[in-house]
């Protein structure tokens, strides 16, 4: 899940661990299932898959047909003409990538319904419209990057002198704006005074030694900055001073921590709201180091994989049907630069169309596999708006290099801030980042209409130079997004104990692949990962047959 | 103080607050100070200086003399110059920088009484033996870059994929290592559910409205991870799990928390000696986002100010006196490239030696000068070293990139992982960092020594690879670099209060700059305000002669 926003937390993984269990008892039909299980996720670690699986023996040139062209059909194709395989890639867009998509100056919108978009940002400018950030941990993606050489910088998610913008609380902050340093400082040391106050005052029914109630006294007097006499939280600098330390008689000075009442719907609203990320230990995947490119996440694609694949990609083919018989496999595509419609045979296809894409196009899928397909095909609606601006305002007046600010209004959701480029002259800002039914309301308004919500709701927070500064806005409204039809696929726990079995096996010849194959939505290592698995499989049906 | 590492924190600021109150209240001669104060330190938001001083009229090719060619005489020299005044840097090093010090491969070590070092390291490796990081709100050292055009990226100081290594705790982690995530997020998780069900219990006088109460158990539901119904901390994926999420049939697992008591006398070792970063709300200076050059910190004055001043810096001038008269100032220095003796006038001097070198250089200061710069010449002896290794094994199998790992080891200290090079092959890691006694012992130590002293620690943290992948390694200890002698500057309470504003003013027609003439000693945004403060009032005077 790329970052799912609001309410959804890891309490999926009671459900998941269950079906995980289950899948682990079931005999019968899943040999092949568990066995592949074996070699991809049950390291001693559990760290799964860090590296491609090695494909031994002579695969005499077979052929596959690669459809997408996205992260799961480039690492598709790559790994399988590496080891020998005859592959081609056929690819709807003019651009490989998918959902990962990297926004330059001249970039023209792909939505349907939409009026055309054309991105002018300036040379060098950028924002990610798709995936924009891997976390450490997500070692198939960055197995690439390493095995290419494409340059990665440091993408921070976390930053506390961005801010929490909350409308929707009682109290006097309510619809203004914190920085979260002090929002966070103030709470953890509100909260670590009440507990060792109560600790040192033999409150609590606890059970610990002398030497142990000790300790967590210590340690709370640390966490909380608190006063090592009376555990009081009082003025510090954690959560911002008064006056910064200067040259001369310039001392520190601390500032002065405000009430817990005055900030505790506030900041109850927050960490709901931002739970994922305003905690210091925040889901898995947002925790840091987070990387990204330094020349946007399609620089994987487009400087790595496509000069290795070049002549096997075929740009602007469209496919219409997808065909197999017992001895081959084909697909009807149209041609989008002849207008033509052509024909490509294959021993094999790998299918990486999206299922909401998928389910439309004709394909000789037994009917279950067609009902499993339609099952999964419910994606999650997602946008996303890089605004770009004269000025790096927030750096320069404001002292914020990358991170994200968090607001209730569910249209915006959050405002990111570039951490390449910094101390340059411009930037391109990503201006929010919605879902579900938020993104579809904000895909339905013009493209200007978006940007004027963008904009409206951004000057409440950086004022002016939101506004002043302003110079040009892309956006994104993905489930309007021709060849996509969503941003990710959405498996409910339903659809996926009844259906995503089905679709983990070949229909026949034709294989999938993507991150709708995985545990891992909406994210590269999902569509990475899967891939290598379906290539694993394809390549030891290759070698039996 | 750029790390003190262990034990002082923000109570420093108690201090620090009377003795800047008590300086506002002062007449009498300050009346210069408090003028330079509203200058520089007291915007309303407290930010201090952003921006250098606007220095106007004719200054008719006034002679200055800057001593030093670190971050305060190339910030002197370049901003008198610029406003046209004739200066000239004498540098006793072959080098700009002084405390900014990148070490490159070939590069020579400065130590006296130290067995000379060749620095090994590949073209494209270095370590930052002086400053290292930037902290976002140092906004007079992000002036350069900005202005220079030196590409800067982020320093990532936070990782809590990185580790804490503490041997002298109780309990059943004593001498291991532990994963500061599972570490932060077992404490976060045990000591919110302690709290909240404190709180739900009514087992606290807390004087809270029914709606305040649910407020604080949401929040602390949120912060802990706790289950919603019994405000229990179980198994989650933020400290962790056992099971990374996977293509196929690989879900994510949670992994389980570790019992309080197991890791209590770990958690608050770690909080005391790593307190500085191991909170989410750490000490001001080291907070998120810090940034630094590319190409090492001494880019900075390599490529900002060194092209623009080149004829205007002399290298290899060892000042030897440092004389004035009414009417002009002059050095004698010994230019190490012919071995001569020779003199240089101007009419004023801004020296940026170090107290600790300058107490010992023959001057024309009166005595109560020379006494306070004796006062203020106890600087901190402080350690570093780089240490090359063929493979990030760190990235590669620990999955660590940046951040810092703790050691109650007070001879290493820490060990820092690089944030650039990412996904390359080589990297080189900042081995240790250490302070005080510990760095004096580890700097009387042969280089040889200090490496070995480096990989046994590291090698318990990180096994086999700390040995084995160990190329070369160059350590600085700054208290026996010649034209250092010493970290940086390190006035005590009483030293402050007694001479600190002596040096301040100018002795005739000598200023002195640096960092210690701030509030902020061992960063380069003391160094840097501190020139500025200077120059400003030099200009003045000028300006009324």
């Amino acid at each position: 899940m790329a970052m799912s926003g609001r309410g959804s937390r890891s309490r999926i993984n009671a459900v998941t661990r269950r079906t995980f269990l289950k899948a682990l008892g079931a005999a019968g039909g899943s040999a092949a299932v568990l066995g592949a299980m074996t070699a991809w996720g049950m390291a001693e670690d559990g760290s799964g898959q860090a590296e491609p699986p090695q494909l031994d023996g002579d695969v005499d040139g077979a052929r596959v047909i690669v459809i997408g062209a996205g992260p799961a059909g480039l690492a598709t194709a790559y790994e399988l003409s590496e080891r020998g395989y005859d592959v081609k890639v056929f690819e709807a867009r003019n651009r490989v990538g998918g959902h990962v998509f990297t926004v330059r100056g001249g970039q023209v919108s792909e939505e349907i319904g939409t009026a055309p978009q054309v991105a002018r940002f300036d040379p060098g400018q950028y924002y990610n419209a798709g995936a924009w950030r891997i976390p450490y941990y997500h070692r198939a993606t960055l197995y690439y990057p390493k095995l290419f050489g494409v340059k990665m910088i440091v993408h921070k998610n976390i930053n506390h002198q961005a801010y929490s913008y909350m409308e929707n609380v009682r109290g006097q902050d309510g619809g203004r704006k914190m920085v979260l340093r002090e929002l966070y400082g103030d709470m953890t040391g509100h909260t670590s005074e009440m507990l060792a106050k109560a600790i040192d005052q033999n409150q609590l029914d606890l059970d610990l030694t002398q030497e142990d109630q000790e300790d967590l006294l210590t340690y709370l007097q640390q966490e909380g900055v608190l006063s090592s006499s009376d555990y009081s939280y009082g003025p510090n600098n954690s959560r911002g001073v008064d006056q910064y330390a200067g040259p001369g008689n310039q001392p520190e000075i601390d500032s002065t921590p405000r009430d817990l009442l005055d900030i505790l719907s506030f900041a109850t609203a927050t960490a709901q709201q931002a739970s994922i990320i305003y905690r210091m230990a925040p889901l898995l995947e947002m925790q840091e180091t987070m990387q990204t490119p330094e020349e946007g996440m399609s620089a994987i694609y487009e400087r790595g994989f496509l000069p290795r694949l070049k002549d096997r990609v075929q740009f602007n083919a469209e496919v219409l049907e997808i065909h197999q018989s017992p001895d081959s496999a084909w697909i009807v595509y149209r041609n989008k630069e002849t207008g033509q419609t052509e024909q490509h045979h294959a021993e094999y296809i790998v299918s990486t169309i999206p299922l909401s894409v998928l389910k439309d196009i004709p394909a000789d899928f037994s009917s279950a596999y067609k009902e499993a397909i339609l099952a999964g095909s419910n994606y999650l609606s997602v946008g996303k708006m890089g605004l770009q601006f004269k000025r790096r305002f927030w750096e320069e007046d404001e002292w914020i290099y990358g991170g994200i600010t968090f607001l209730d209004n569910p249209q915006i959701g959050t405002i990111s801030y570039p951490t390449w480029g910094m101390l340059t002259q411009k930037g391109v800002l990503q201006a929010y980042y919605n879902f579900g039914d938020d993104a579809t309301q904000v895909g339905n308004m013009t493209p200007a209409e978006r940007i004027e919500t963008a904009i409206a709701a951004g000057e409440r927070i950086h004022g002016a130079p939101y506004r002043d500064e302003f110079e040009s806005g892309f956006s994104v409204s993905w489930d309007r997004v021709r060849y996509s039809n969503g941003g990710w696929s959405g498996w409910s726990a339903s659809a996926r104990e009844q259906y995503y079995d089905t679709l983990l096996e070949p229909d026949g010849r034709i294989y999938l692949a993507g991150e709708m194959l995985s545990y891992v939505p909406g994210w590269q290592e999902g569509a990475i990962s899967a891939a290598w698995m379906q290539v694993e499989r394809l390549h030891q049906r290759v070698m039996q047959s």
